[in-house]
Formats: C-alpha cells, structure tokens, sequence
C-alpha cells in the first residue's frame, strides 16, 4: 500500500451517484441517489426530483429545523440514518454564512453537506526531529473505534466557534490547559468528499499545530481516547504508509504536517500526489 | 480584489478549449485546438485528430527531441511561438518519470506540457512577526517584467535536480551561500493550470521555506532582479489583497506561506478559499 491509498479512499466520492440538494437555488448538499428516493415520502419537506432535491420546507431556521428533524426520526426508525447523536450541525451555504437549519451528526453524511472539524497536530521536538502526540480512539466510539487518531479532534457543533471547540475539545479529550491551547498555530485545512455506507461526507478539517513541553502529557477525561502514545514523525509516516490504523482522515492530517514540516520531502516518489492531493477544492 | 482573484487568475483553464496531447496512450500535454490546428502540418510528428494529438515521432528522446525542435522552429518563424530561450524542459508522463524529450522552454505553453519550478521563501523573525525576502523582477524580464517575486524562484531546466536547481538558483539570483541555503525546508507543492495567449501553462511549484539570519542582505548577479525589498508578512498579503503587484504565481506562493505559517488566519473570510484552492490535484 502507500499514502496514495488514503488519499484516494477519502476521495471516493463519485459525482454520478449523487443529486445535489439545494436551498434557494443554491446547493447545500449531496444525496446518493437511494438516499433521495427515501425523501419522496415526504413532499412538505423535501421536492424529489431526478436530478436534485430541493429543501422546500418553510420558515426561519429553527422551523425548517423542526420540519427537517421530523424526516430524520422517521429515517432513523426505518434504519435510513443510525440513531442520533444528540449533537447538531449547522447547515448553511457556505463558512460563515447564516444557518438554513441545524442536522442531527448522525443524518449529516445522509444528505452530504459540508461538515467542519478541526484537528491539533500536538507535537515537541524530539532531538533532531519531531514527535507528535497519538490518541488512541476508545473501543465504543461508533466511528473508527480503536484507530489511531490525532492529540485532538471534533466536529464542529451547532452555536459553537472555531475557537470556541478547539479549546473545548483541547481540555475534554486530552487536558491541554488553556494558556498551552493559545499557542496552537492555525495550518491550513483539508479537505475531502468520501462516499460511506450512509451516504457521502464532505468534511473541511481545520488544521492547527501545536508544540508542547516536554513535561507535557495528554490525559482524557471524556472517554473518547482509551490512551496516549509519543511516536516520532518519521514512525508515524511508515505506519501510514504500511496500514490503515489512522483514522481514515487522520492519515490525511498528518501527511499534510509531514509536508509542511519537510518531514515527507520531495524524493519521495509519492510526494506531489501528497502534496497536492490533500486540499479538494470547495464547490 | 480579492485573494480569490489571483486563485481564478491562475486556474483559468478550460477543459473545453483543448485535446489532450498524448504518447503511449498517455497524456502528456494540453494543446489549445488552434495549437493542435497548427500541428497538422507535421503528420511526421504528430498525428492530429479532433479529440486528440498524437506524438508520432519515433526513436529515443535524443531523436523525438529533434524531431520536435523541428517543428518548434518552423512554428516560431510562423509566430506561433516566441523566439526560443535556449533552455529545454524535460517532457515525461510524471516528475521522475524518464523524459520522453526535451522541449524548448519556450514552446511548454503551447505543449501545455506541465512545468516544474522551485520558489523559495526567504524570511527572518521581525519581532512577534515574520517578515520576507522580495525580490524586483528585471524591467526586461519577458514574463512578469517589474512585478515583485519570491526570493528565489527558477524553472527547473532539462538535466537538473531540484536540490540542483535551488542551489543554482540562490547563488545566481541572491547570492545565498550554500550553507545557508542548505538548511532550506520543503514545505510541498503549489499546483495551478491557467491559458495563457501562448496555451495553457500547467505548473508545479516546489516551495521551500528559508529563515534567514539578521545581517543577510541578498544580492542579485544574473541580472533577473533589480532590488530586493525586506517586508512584513502581513503586509504583503495586503498587497496580495489589493494588487497584481507581485508575478501571477508568486500571489499562490506566498499565500501558501500565509497558511501554513498562521498568518492568514481562519477568521478572514477567504481562508478556506485560499487553503483549499492551491493545489490543484494532478491528472
């Protein structure tokens, strides 16, 4: 195997098998084609038509989040969408922009739109090079149980800033006090479009680098991570290079460290595909 | 203007406009159809159909070069390419693959065979900030005369190494000493396909990132630079914001830099634009 293959499995999204779903004209979404038929139960919400769905459901986004939710419960009860996560995100046309409604996390890959997380790459400097700070996802999570995982990860949720989660997320999954969390640097981001068993994730990971102390040491206090490990940078890119156990979108974070850092260098003969293959444009 | 503008700018291509130039069943360039139109007069060379053209030429690189450079000739006397820069560019199916020939630097756009070039970062620490190293391209500089440039910046040329080229480069466009530039960082790859009046350019930019000490005042001697200027980061990206001030790439260049340094920061409304829009995947 190689860094291609994760490049290319967190891109598998083919544009043939999926409707856009769009909102006042504009698209907002991406539904595999079974997933929009199961939609056409419910006309007041959704318009089904061949080539698109349209959110026709009216209101302020607290109304169409009602009207939105009442098609999810009925999908989650004839197995479309898993059970609900009791966390919502927020849809809108784009970063930034007003939410049209809030979505369960568990119908978001349903109907494809954008969601947005955000990844801390924790590192020290370890001799002549670097070692980054691993967690350990917990057996129970529903989502890559037992696979290796960035220092710091979530989604962001509805009513919360970019900010706002990474510190929260800093201090819950791996107690990093506040004043360390400031100095987290903002990276880039990166960005995939993936066809699951749900339906299609088109995630925009905001990157943020971080150097720790030396007497640094993660601890989890929300059950996310069963554990910790320090592996130098070199290590972790062998093991992405040889497996899948990253998180499939985590591999993606930390080649993008790997090359920002000049710890993947350009001899290497995958090094453009890395390099340019991490970033999907926005559409 | 915008950040966005110089990311259009640069990834102008249409794929409409133009066939594939193909060898061996492989792509290996983009000919705009009245590039290709012109070729039909060199059946010997290359076969022209309405969806494709075909390099035909047999024999080694040596003599498919040859070949070519026939052809390169005969359409400079018929203006369709400019007067040749004596300086070829390596023509293969991917970077590190063997040349298949040798093209005239001068005739890539045409080809829309893709480019490689290397761009350094040339910076130092200027107080909580960073500032960097600009470079005054030459007034009789046929590409971008008087525009502002990286540091160092250099096509790499038919028989060069990267490594190669940056060291050539940083000793003939600002004296850097080779101990000095050998602690340069790669830090990946900005990628752009745009048409031009020539063709279509279809570019990969190595970047390297280089922290400077205090007392080092780069020096041209190759006659492409008129001056150097030392300026705040956050200034150039205003700059980059409200200008064509700096060469169309250099823009892409240096916003990369932005990202990945922090200072171009999540809360600019272009930030997932610009994070998302310099790496056009290869194909």
């Amino acid at each position: 195997m190689s860094f291609r293959d994760h490049i290319i499995r967190c891109n598998s999204y083919a544009p043939e098998r999926v409707v856009p779903l769009v909102a006042g004209g504009e698209r907002i979404g991406l539904l595999r084609r079974d997933n929009a038929e199961a939609l056409r139960r419910f006309p007041e919400v959704f318009a089904v038509a061949d080539d698109r769905v349209e959110l026709v459901a009216q209101g302020d986004a607290d109304a169409v989040s009602r009207a939105v939710d009442r098609v999810v419960d009925a999908l989650v009860a004839e197995k479309h969408i898993p059970k609900t996560r009791s966390e919502t995100f927020d849809v809108a046309r784009r970063w930034g922009a007003p939410p049209l409604f809030r979505l369960d996390r568990g119908a978001v890959p349903f109907f494809g739109t954008r969601a947005y997380g955000v990844h801390l790459n924790g590192y020290r400097r370890d001799g002549s090079g670097l070692a980054l700070w691993v967690g350990h996802r917990a057996a129970d999570k529903r989502v890559a149980p037992n696979k290796l995982d960035n220092l710091v990860a979530g989604g962001i949720g509805n009513g919360h800033g970019l900010a706002d989660t990474l510190v929260k997320e800093a201090d819950e999954e791996a107690m990093i006090p506040t004043d360390l969390i400031a100095r987290a640097v903002p990276a880039g981001a990166v960005a995939y479009r993936m066809e699951t068993t749900l339906g299609i994730r088109d995630d925009v990971l905001f990157v943020y680098d971080l150097e720790v102390p030396d007497d640094f040491v993660p601890q989890n206090r929300d059950g996310e991570f069963s554990g910790f490990a320090l592996m130098a940078a070199g290590a972790a890119l062998d093991r992405i290079r040889t497996s899948f156990d990253f998180k499939f979108n985590v591999n993606l974070v930390i080649l993008d460290f790997a090359v920002r850092h000049g710890i993947l260098r350009p001899d290497d003969p995958e090094y453009l595909d890395v390099a340019t293959g991490l970033h999907r444009r926005l559409d």
